[in-house]
């Protein structure tokens, strides 16, 4: 049996070297157009901080070997070509044509052919976008450069244009390297797949760090020092200086050899699969960037290339090709990211997505340490869970704090291929011990705040529905009810009435039962208290502001009495 | 409605607060025989290692209020009684007898009654138990007392009676505090639910410690200094000095109170409760440390006291209590802790109970970096994964390293809850950056290698095993595919051929088709090519250490070479 994979980064060698252990008599030969094998672009920021020494470290295996093609020849008995491209495929024949390094092209026939072409960066069509050291992180050979103009401008002026998670990525790498950093996102909030709650959050930090963040500014074009270099970004909300820019404007899948030999591509422009990875042609598969994949939850179609998805499906399509039987379900949409100390993640459907795909969302913020309270490690975690009104199936998790939001977005993302629901949640037997995780851990909590919320026993607001609020200088009472001496406050001209939680029992009779009132604290817990108590009072018009004050994205003035 | 419950440590709270939060009518009495309320002994360890600065923090809200019989009347609206126990109950006229803390008793009327009257730990009866200087960590007071201890003796001799989750994690402390410690365990490894394999790699990280493991060995007396202080433990493989002795030999159910009025217990020796949390009464209720819950994959009733339980079954004890509908559906035996630099973790069934429940369960070791190999924060984590071989259902997976196993294991409970097989774990689209995970899970490439092994693609071996066969002087060959310039090696009487991998394909002459052959590298990865080299040439009787020197918790030696 013959095999070529066009494309040796990630899904490529995954596939090729699974068929090889699967079936040892296969001939597999692995095509790369680039000079590196096994190489992905995700360790670039960590490069460019200069966690990750040397740029070859992203290619070895853990006894310190680099992936080249001698290691694939003597490790793995596969044939890897680099610096050799795929012009055609020849479907009718079974036959591929390829130009070597010398620029001599030579036929391979095949009798399996898997595309892991890739994807490549976004080059939007803005004027001056070539001139010197714009950049993009796409090549090892784009992040030394990175690196080495670093090394000779540590305090530059860097702009990055974009401000998804590779963006955000790659501004705090910059930062860390002392260049002064803006980040000019086209939409309202930076990571446009998480909720604007959290992404708020993220802004907030990344300002403390220092990276400037413009959002709803679009980038008209680039101005250069008269010598061909870049020298300042000008947006429709002004201009900014610049001695070097980051375009980091997404991705877009590498269909092109697809599109020529006739396979199938999707509305999301990647290359069709089925759920064997087979495009349409049978003899012909597709993994990682360049293939479509499918929302679980939605059955949507949906392009998110990510090295995880990668090596799955490149499993997934070695077994089919070896005469096995495997399928590749789809994702849920996980990502995360590191900003600076927070972790940013997020899994399933926004609320906007879930309207779309038809269901009634519900959702609920929580603000709780991520292990007991009473261990000094214990750090912040913000949860947003996303579920279905009607029948309490989990929809979505996001989260950001300085704590473990790794854990519980994993332990989403288990959820929702299962299709739990909330109640669910319940039944499952989270690990406890103080040095982890708090008795009731944090997505426990979450789900049982939704549970309050869809059984009609809470009622919140969000941050930013608060904020807009009084914005719109609707009457709205905020009741604080933490104790004296905690020292934040929101900065808002609105009416605020201090009452201690301890208090509050006897101090009813000072709160107007006619007015809508909104209670605060830090985390949202004894909001949630004092709503109880003075629901229970007979006040119709309370609401807790979920996540408290810890989740309070906007400017935060200290107390007058601290 | 009136609502009394005895116990104010965990469950007890719990079920009151979520009571008053439900029905803000109801009367609700806490009845607690100690002095302190909301305290759970979890937090001890990190109390005597100096990390929780005061016992009072284990009791304090995170905005450090002390939860005392004040913080319940004025926040929650109970009315908690520290220092009164219940002494009697009379079912009939749904009345209990209270004895306060002068001694006088007095009836309290019930519309329903929860029993959270917890564990208490078992003191075994050995001769010479009660000399001073023999703990257990069972109160406040325990705690408070161990600490002065260890304040005036800091370079004492502690033995440790019981190697369990607490055993180990005070050991730990122990020696924090520069005490010299041994533990002693009746059973052949320390922490009886986890497997041999995991517990022996504890072990040995204890040795590393400084702290002495003795298994297999059984306290037969206590002796004394001639004063009545502890000076001796006597075991039957010897005396070990003691000027200290923490009994830790596990909990007992207290159920005195539940049998004296005539409520079913179980087998376990727990107060039996149905799904709703109701004991054989149905205005009764029992829950945390004193009832019984149900192992999920097996559906048998079982006794694991955890502060994580106690408060789900709190909260679902209240909902029925105040007219709702919920449902604890059981545990999967969940457990994790620190020893020192490593976690260990646990969840579902070990591979004899597997076998025990009728399952035909097959295991694999995998050891794996818990972050792509290039990031400097990357660490081992060694997981072993069960399932049944006729289904593929996953039935436990256990974890140890100093790497991140807490996720894994959170993972893990959730896939068991849903009964998910191996071929599930391909569709959970778990969190991929690099700051968090590799690309293919720990957990992802745990449930491959057994569908590897599953399909007879991988045979596998473990250390124990391993170690078995050459102590009965099995003919074994071992592969060793590292490179020369890896220092480590196992210390054992048995023929060793150092190939490195890329020589394999080349030297395949030099090995013997006709011997058992057993391939070795650090983490097993490069085992399974080895292994699927030699399958593909023809060898027939190949096996992979499966974990690799990694997970080897025997002996090892540097090589000659290093």
């Amino acid at each position: 049996m013959k095999v070529v994979v066009v494309g040796g980064l990630a899904a490529g060698p995954k596939t090729a070297a699974k068929i090889k252990r699967l079936c040892p008599e296969a001939e597999v030969t692995i095509v790369e157009k680039g000079r590196y094998l096994s190489f992905g672009t995700c360790g670039f920021p960590y490069f460019i901080e200069g966690k990750v020494k040397d740029i070859t470290d992203l290619m070895k295996t853990s006894t310190g070997v680099v992936r080249d093609a001698v290691y694939f020849k003597e490790v793995k008995g596969i044939d890897a070509r680099t610096q050799s491209t795929v012009v055609a495929i020849d479907r009718e024949n079974k036959r591929v044509t390829v130009r070597d390094v010398n620029n001599e092209t030579y036929t391979m026939e095949y009798d399996y052919l898997v595309l892991a072409t890739g994807a490549r960066p976004v080059k939007p069509p803005i004027e001056g976008i070539n001139f010197r050291n714009i950049f993009q992180a796409r090549t090892p050979e784009d992040a030394i450069a990175i690196d080495k103009f670093l090394r000779n401008y540590p305090e530059c002026n860097v702009v990055v244009v974009g401000g998804g998670a590779i963006g955000l990525e790659m501004a705090e790498a910059f930062a860390s390297r002392g260049a002064n950093v803006t980040v000019v996102e086209m939409f309202p909030h930076v990571l446009p797949p998480v909720e604007p709650e959290i992404a708020l959050i993220v802004e907030q930090h990344l300002s403390e760090k220092g990276v400037k963040v413009l959002t709803s500014t679009k980038v008209l074009k680039f101005e250069d020092d008269g010598e061909g270099h870049v020298a300042k970004v000008i947006t429709d909300k002004g201009e900014i200086p610049a001695d070097m820019v980051l375009l980091s404007t997404g991705v877009r899948p590498n269909v092109e050899l697809a599109k020529e030999c006739g396979l199938k591509t999707g509305d999301t422009g990647a290359i069709w699969v089925n759920e064997r990875m087979q495009t349409s042609d049978p003899f012909i598969y597709a993994v990682g960037d360049c293939a479509e994949t499918v929302n679980i939850i939605t059955g949507q179609r949906v392009f998110i290339p990510l090295g995880s998805t990668a090596n799955k499906q490149g499993r997934v399509a070695a077994i089919n090709i070896c005469g096995g039987e495997a399928t590749f379900p789809g994702v849920t949409g996980t990502l995360i990211l590191k900003v600076f100390d927070l972790t940013v993640a997020r899994t399933g459907l926004g609320l906007k997505d879930a309207q779309k795909a038809g269901f009634d969302p519900e959702r609920v913020i929580i603000s709780s340490p991520d292990k007991p309270e009473f261990m000094p490690e214990a750090k912040l975690l913000i949860l947003e869970l996303i579920a279905d009104r009607k029948t309490g199936r989990i929809l979505g998790v996001q989260a950001t704090g300085y704590g473990d939001a790794n854990k519980r977005i994993d332990v989403a993302s288990t959820l929702l291929f299962f299709k739990a629901t909330v109640k669910d949640v319940m039944g499952i037997d989270l690990a406890y011990a103080p040095p982890y995780a708090p008795a009731v851990d944090n997505i426990i909590k979450a789900a049982w705040a939704m549970e309050n919320k869809l059984s009609g026993k809470m009622d919140g607001i969000t941050s930013l529905q608060l904020k807009e609020k009084i914005d719109a200088k609707e009457d709205v009472l905020i009741l604080d009810v933490r104790a004296p001496w905690e020292c934040m406050e929101l900065n808002l001209p609105v009416d605020v009435v201090n009452i201690p939680l301890g208090q509050l029992r006897r101090k009813l009779i000072e709160l107007p039962k006619d007015r809508e009132i909104v209670v605060i604290c830090k985390s949202g817990l004894r909001s949630y208290e004092a709503y109880c108590i003075l629901k229970g009072a007979g006040f119709d018009n309370v609401k807790v502001l979920e996540g408290g004050l810890a989740a309070w994205p906007f400017e935060k003035a200290p107390k007058s009495a601290c």
